[in-house]
């Protein structure tokens, strides 16, 4: 199932919006972030479809065109966040030459930096996904499972091959991992003093320690 | 300001409880551990005074005996994290014959097995104080920074007696110890195979690498 099913579906079958593909992706990219913002600001439960009108400058009509419920804005916004890790993990996948730590931590900076940089949209992620429907969720967590395996794995790999501790088990590591990935949406603003790349090579930096160990 | 300031107020001038404050207390009590395992289920927004009277088998207007207003159980139960975590405080303050950095892995090892212990609680702390009113919301940010404050400064004289790396700013350490402590509640669970000493443990040597750094 793809990004957004019903509104993707509503929207191809409309001939107003045939053979303009570009221009219909980048108004519904348009929606999809301004969306994030509204549920960022208000939560997802206190907000309206008609807030969202209002930050698009539209009439709520004109909104339902891309959408059947408040509900698939949120389920757009929440696949986005999974499809640009998807799309880190290919990257990091293909890199050549690097040691399973190594590997990681590229995906770590990536990911840092990636998230640094829509930082509304991962609020709404950790904040509001399980508003979803149960069947969206079940999806969604099934997302996540895989890209926490991705994660594990690697993690897996890296003590095979002695560069990080074995006294911990590979799972309980992996949520350290995602601690520090996705702890900074809670504080990391980009009006701040540390750089997105600064705060990547920070998080990398401290990953690594935790994960080798500091002689004692 | 105290400890849910209106609602003490309005038992301890009923007639019917005085002379028996720890009996009352305990319902007092009770009352906090409803309203929070409520909250964290529904979400403050979605959760009612109602659905908070039936977990504990109340009529709501016995519920209203204890609070004016369901924020006052969300102040309440946000008041609570932060006297348990200065509690905390106080107890590594009073331990002598540590080192920093040994002061700052006691703390960490000591709110990391809170909080597990107390996971309902902060979820709902992490995931609805923002939803507190603006001048309560402002009264817990304050104490917030307060213990921000106490952990940069354990960082601080890492820092300075060279036990931890001193090429990132403390405040940056800092959010990185507030990943490791904090993240558990969305992942550990009691039923888990880790026991709640292995968990606190697991993450103090994690940051312990983390602030150290591994040789290169």
């Amino acid at each position: 199932m793809g990004n957004g099913g019903a509104a993707r579906t509503k929207r191809s079958t409309d001939a107003s919006t045939r053979g303009t593909p570009s221009r219909a992706r980048g108004r519904d990219q348009e929606v999809l972030d301004a969306a994030a913002e509204v549920f960022a600001r208000k939560g997802f439960a206190a907000a309206t479809v008609q807030d969202v009108a209002d930050a698009l400058g539209i009439l709520k009509g004109s909104l339902y065109y891309y959408i059947d419920t408040k509900e698939d804005l949120l389920f757009r916004v929440v696949v986005e966040v999974h499809e640009a890790a998807d799309a880190l993990h290919a990257t990091v996948a293909a890199a050549t030459g690097l040691s399973p730590l190594e590997q990681l931590l590229h995906y770590v900076r990536l990911q840092v930096a990636w998230n640094a940089q829509n930082n509304v949209k991962i609020s709404v992620y950790y904040d509001d996904m399980e508003k979803l429907s149960a069947e969206r969720l079940a999806e969604v967590r099934q997302r996540r499972r895989a890209h926490e395996t991705f994660v594990i794995e690697m993690i897996a790999s890296a003590q095979e091959a002695g560069e990080i501790t074995a006294a911990v088990p590979p799972t309980l590591l992996a949520n350290q991992v995602f601690a520090v990935v996705v702890w900074p949406y809670r504080w990391f603003r980009s009006r701040n003093k540390t750089t997105v790349q600064e705060l990547a090579d920070a998080c990398a930096d401290f990953l690594r320690g935790g994960l080798v160990g500091a002689p004692r």
